[in-house]
């Protein structure tokens, strides 16, 4: 019977591959520039992981099972609270600050839409140990070095900062009983609802109309004095770590690339300090391409010594960061290459995988016929692997100890000596011999 | 509260998988020079996917659940199903031969032992559409390259090949009613279970006791004629099969790896003609490293045209195979290191900031400090994380338009000029100044 895959996975086939490939390397080269050290972690993790800390939204979509030991378990929908139970089981063996990266899926059962699928992959990548805005800024750069290391420029994309002890510093000033998770979880969801769900959030979490009309002009403005002026003494210190981080962003490169919104909120509850989103600053991608932040509490409440953490996880492979570098045109072309094909016509296959084998040995990627072809269908499939050069063993170069060297491209051809093929050259091309 | 991972799921922190990275990186790098394209596929299929073909040992380990739209899915426990159906779906877009590879975690609760986990990783490599015995002695020969490219020797491993028709013939030559898989799964299991259940498992397949005497005996003397005077010309057809892959392989250099063995079986039922499995030449390391074969019933049998298909999966990062590589003394010791490490003493921020910043668009990996410390906690902090170069950038040397570059290894120290930092230089070192 025929079977399909499940909606909201992907299969990714090798020409999309490829490109998509490219991304991840991308993505992940720019980490390890900045020291990030590869990490792997488990698919499946016991639900009260994220039952506790992750939020409403992101239990509702867990994958969630009994497994057949009878424990209740889910897939991993976020990186995040692994990284931090781990932290937690031997982050004292490593000295600080940790710097991990990894690159993974994840799962969550969302709506399928446009960039946003079931299986997801995300290169999470994370400080832990230092609540100085010396990380906060360096995970930032690193986001932005991410982007722009995939082509991307200052006008393709934003990212939006924001603080979270700002925005809850303001909702703790008014005078009245605000549910101040409730009300960033108002705060997150402003871009994509209608203005009226959200005023109708923001009153559900305690805010009168009055209370919700001010709130509303307070982060509207993004004047940081008028917000330390209403708030006290709480937001003035989350101002002037926000400036600290935008400072030592400044000495990094990168800040051009960010925007003050204190409308971006995250929606996960663990976030304590800086937050940030990047968004396509042509709007074209409505949605947010990725987000991070500060979470200083979370290891802490896993039972591990006060440990700050800040990070980020761009999308990759599926996500909307994909759509972000088609819309700018720089998405990677990368395509399936070869570097060599090696056709045998008639009784040579012991010289043919020789010669195949000695071009392997020296790196090279090699095919040969694998179906007993004559030459046309050899010839046409090394050409639709795209073989930069094809060396021709023949019966009757063997008699002469030739093999003919075929270039693709220009469809020039020429002997060569078989023991010249390598022999002594590391990458032999028709311009060798001809 | 503290959370723990689960049993059978590894956390792998950074020093022990920057050695599993370099496993998975050589074993892709040999796939790669045979000119297999990554392709990446879901963590979730439909159960049904695996209750028909896998076999029942697969089934009942199944990570299996239904999702939240109701659908019976399970943690795929395998690729080979998934490739199948990916060549159902979209394989006549493709020129054959279609070949493929993939690293990726599967997940069957089994039992818990020393190399076995119940999340694993498998780098799976697959030939589909050709029927030839040159693909089998690809698949054959990828393997072996893949582990001697590991620094594997011929001493080390050896792959067993056997051949499921010439198994299938010899039972079809038995005059009584057997359950051919049952009696195959039987020989599967021959090498890890006591000789009286092996036959107990070959006597409820149908075989008498006489039978299961003379079966083991052809099995054991390896005279590939005269299973051919038992079996007759099915036995014949495969005996002819299996010499032209060993054949192929030669050519291709790997035939000193291989040894016939027809105890060698694999589990999963699909396989249909050459099949083998790795093992520890030492025998220390006692259960199969890894196995492959031939499939070519499976995507007819999944709706599509048919389609001939090898392939083989190396167990990578905390399989069997690792154990085979420590035990061999091969196992990669690759650690953290970094190349820089900008040591910022006083209020040197920017300067500092920028020598990174400059250094990582070189593609070097650098740190710098992120937590505020003084001179002695930075320089023990690029110690631990085996730093080869330290620049200080010091408010007194910058006085002077300098700063000082430390030579970890040798502890020598001199000055450079701030703009030469990296300035011209590619890779600037204590040489470069000294």
């Amino acid at each position: 019977m025929r079977h399909e895959g499940l909606k909201g996975f992907r299969d990714f086939y090798p020409p999309e591959m490829a490109a998509r490939r490219a991304v991840v390397d991308s993505v992940e080269s720019t980490a390890r520039r900045y020291g990030f050290r590869e990490i792997a972690t488990p698919a499946i993790e016991r639900q009260r992981l994220y039952t506790e800390k992750s939020g409403d939204e992101i239990v509702e979509e867990l994958y969630a099972f009994t497994d057949k030991g009878g424990r209740d378990v889910a897939l991993t929908p976020e990186l995040t609270p692994t990284v931090a139970r781990m932290v937690v089981e031997k982050g004292q063996e490593f000295s600080k600050p940790i710097k991990w990266v990894s690159t993974q899926p994840f799962w969550r059962y969302e709506q399928v839409q446009q960039g946003r699928f079931r299986e997801f992959y995300q290169t999470n990548v994370d400080v832990f140990g230092s609540a100085d805005p010396t990380a906060d800024a360096e995970i930032i750069a690193f986001a932005a070095d991410a982007l722009t290391d995939l082509g991307l420029s200052a006008d393709d994309f934003e990212l939006r900062v924001s603080h979270r002890d700002i925005l809850g510093g303001l909702l703790d000033a008014f005078d009245t009983d605000v549910d101040r998770e409730a009300a960033i979880r108002a705060v997150d969801k402003s871009a994509k609802v209608e203005t009226a769900e959200y005023h109708a959030l923001l009153a559900d979490a305690g805010l009168s109309p009055a209370q919700v009309d001010q709130f509303d002009e307070l982060l509207a403005t993004g004047e940081l004095d008028e917000l330390v002026a209403f708030g006290g003494t709480d937001v003035e210190a989350a101002v002037e770590n926000l400036r600290a981080v935008l400072a030592a962003a400044d000495d990094l490169g990168v800040n051009k690339y960010l925007d003050l919104s204190l409308r971006t909120a995250r929606g996960l509850d663990y976030y304590t300090g800086v937050v940030f989103e990047c968004f396509d600053a042509t709007g074209e991608v409505g949605r947010a391409v990725f987000g991070g932040g500060r979470y200083d509490d979370l290891i802490e409440s896993f039972g591990g010594p006060p440990t700050p953490a800040v990070g980020v996880a761009p999308g990759v492979m599926n996500s909307t960061l994909p759509l972000l570098l088609q819309r700018a045109g720089v998405f990677p072309t990368e395509a399936i290459s070869t570097d060599y094909y090696v056709l045998q016509v008639g009784d040579t296959r012991p010289t043919a995988a020789r010669v195949a084998r000695d071009l392997r040995a020296r790196g090279h990627v090699v095919e040969t016929d694998l179906a007993g072809r004559g030459f046309g269908a050899q010839l046409s499939y090394a050409d639709s692997i795209n073989t930069e050069t094809v060396v021709v063993v023949g019966e009757q170069d063997l008699a002469n100890d030739e093999v003919t060297v075929k270039e693709m491209s220009s469809g020039d051809q020429t002997t060569a000596p078989v023991d010249a093929f390598p022999g002594d050259h590391e990458r032999p091309t028709y311009e060798d011999f001809a």
